[in-house]
């Protein structure tokens, strides 16, 4: 049985100072409570307390962080990139575990708890991510909650063999299915879908396809997405990642879109990206849509940015959107911690008595404050054990 | 006489490993050195060498930096958040004194050695926004450089009396004529654009003008500043704003305009602003122009975003134009260094012997990983004498 635990002095969500005791990993209490026999005491300092965020679309397989500096040099095609990856895996040899450990690492640093991440599944790597990932998510399963999508990085139809490693990954242990630019990948977007759909619906497990597609291209995919989805029954279990395709100029289009996928029940993922067209966040939440944040990769052979960090997702996604507002720059946070729970299925989060224990302490007047300060002085508590302390692991995590 | 400075092991733009000579707030030497007599040691550790970053467009007499967190809550439109902030400052008695310090002294921590500020005059406020800041760059003009432009934030024509203030600004030691959006705001292209000109010409200053208009009706504004940089023989004085305007779907005018500004080497300021269009800065630096970079305001009544960052606004800037590359985030540095110091007119700016000792350490294995990692520790050297030490300053800055 753990030790209980006394957080003297938060704020939750930016409100009133309170106390809360955690026990067995939950919230058992918040209010005035000031003592609690044989609990270890944290002294909050009147920081905030938010639930702890979620990065809901990385890629923990691939990222070099640790490695020292990698030049980039990839041309600028998505192809280019998807083959550039594919040499430097081989070049370099990144561990799926050694890596995703890092990484994770870092996003606890950063008050991150749960993470969704696509991992690579090709007829060259086969299932070695999808394993170096699972045993990387076995030793540190006290610190962090890592959901697996198996993801055909390289193709799905195009590289005969995918679709059966897909199925063993599932079988293995992987619990979202993931898709991948039916039109301009694969070429055969009813083939992409109808099999990652089957799918999916074999071993009765969500779905999150990365849709990169602009325009009027990605508007058809997603319709043939939404299609599916009611055919399927699938509604509240498919994640559109990016979707470009929403910022597209029509916004007629877009909008009808938006609603296509609210009555259908289909989150959306950004990474409220600065150079691409975007959902419209807040449009999509007043649709009625969830949304959820993500890094997408960090410093990997695709992205030479990131660093894990949701409070600066969330300041990311609220410039992207021109969110100016204090409620608006908490929509962007409420995306990348409520959004992401939701997307992952997590039925215990929060901030409520009876919630997972799983919290981010951080300095700030409000949660707006901590989006545009993100301070590095955060506090991490997983399961109710503090695993950060002033921005610094308690204990080493690899 | 200050003393001599020799810093060891520092490697000047990511290249071989140096010592560098300071003597007379200059750089006196560059290479191996190893010791020097009577001079103080700095030891770099191997950190990369960087010149000073140039912020080269804030708002240093608004800033609410230090008072709080602000609320924001104002309208969406131009004129709302003009309003709103000529309410604020009468409400919150912002004393641009003392302002301004604070958000120098943040600067100064990110390692911004050099800021063009914009500071408002209008018939309320008249010259005290000049005053203080004037007052401030007196004060602190060992740890930091200083320019200002008299700013006409709440228009020029439709505010009779301004342009007599903003002729008062400049022969008090305002060093730049201000300018803005000649249509939205002032209603009046040509009448605004010749009263400034005509001002620059009698004092015989540079000229920086916010220009967000929009599209074709930006486009035209900036065909008339072309005219009349020409007219009036300003080439290479004249800065233009954001210019959201070159960012506009009709690539092939953007293209007309920029060759234009090229020809008449008007410089271009941009923020990266993800929510909007914005000058591709590759194909602007590529046709000739120069462009330098700024945060514009830092948690003011108008942006509640922004920490004075120049390694994170190049970040911006390299996320806003989907700079992937080494050489291209590198560009996106050069634009929040070089750039921004060419604007600023310096002449003894960067990393060669005779350079002005103005100089930031920051560990990192290249300046690209420099704009993507952002380390907070950061030593910071201005006019030869250490101002930051690991991310500390070494004495108040107040
Ligand atoms: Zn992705
Ligand atoms: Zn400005």
């Amino acid at each position: 049985m753990p030790q209980d635990l006394l957080i003297l002095d938060v704020r939750p969500a930016g409100g009133q100072s309170a106390d809360v005791l955690i026990r067995d990993g939950q919230i058992a209490a918040v209010g005035t409570i000031g003592a609690a026999d044989g609990a270890a005491v944290l002294d909050g300092g009147g920081a905030l307390l938010l639930p702890g965020l979620v990065e809901a679309h990385t890629h923990l397989d691939k990222t070099l962080w640790g490695m020292g500096w990698h030049k980039h040099s990839a041309g600028p095609r998505l192809i280019d990139k998807i083959e550039n990856e594919r040499r430097i895996r081989r070049e370099t040899g990144i561990d799926p575990d050694r890596q995703s450990a890092r990484q994770v690492a870092q996003s606890l640093r950063m008050g991150t708890t749960h993470i969704r991440s696509h991992v690579d599944v090709d007829t060259e790597v086969g299932l070695a991510g999808i394993e170096g990932v699972m045993a990387m998510r076995e030793r540190l399963k006290a610190v962090i909650d890592v959901q697996i999508v198996a993801f055909p990085q390289s193709g799905l139809l195009i590289r005969p063999g995918t679709l059966e490693l897909l199925d063993r990954a599932m079988a293995l242990g992987a619990e979202v299915v993931g898709g991948l630019d039916p039109c301009a990948i694969d070429r055969d977007p009813k083939g992409h879908l109808d099999a990652i759909f089957g799918l999916a619906e074999k071993h009765g497990r969500p779905l999150d396809i990365h849709l990169h597609e602009p325009g009027e291209m990605g508007a058809f995919s997603l319709e043939l997405i939404i299609e599916r989805t009611r055919a399927h029954g699938m509604q509240g279990k498919v994640t559109v990642s990016h979707g470009f395709c929403l910022g597209m100029p029509d916004v007629d289009q877009a909008r009808r879109l938006i609603a296509d996928l609210a009555r259908e029940r289909i989150a959306v993922m950004t990474t409220g990206p600065a150079s691409r067209p975007a959902p419209p966040v807040k449009q999509c939440v007043e649709a009625g849509i969830v949304v959820c944040g993500g890094s997408d990769g960090i410093r990997d052979s695709w992205n030479p940015y990131g660093n894990g960090d949701m409070l600066e997702r969330a300041m990311l996604i609220g410039l992207r959107n021109n969110f100016r507002l204090d409620e608006e720059i908490e929509l962007a946070l409420d995306v990348c911690s409520h959004g992401g729970a939701t997307v992952m299925g997590l039925d215990s989060y929060g901030l409520a008595v009876g919630c997972a224990a799983d919290l981010l302490l951080v300095p700030g007047d409000t949660p707006a404050e901590a989006v545009v300060a993100r301070p590095a002085d955060r506090t991490v508590i997983k399961r109710g054990k503090v695993v950060v302390r002033n921005g610094e692991l308690t204990e080493p995590v690899a």
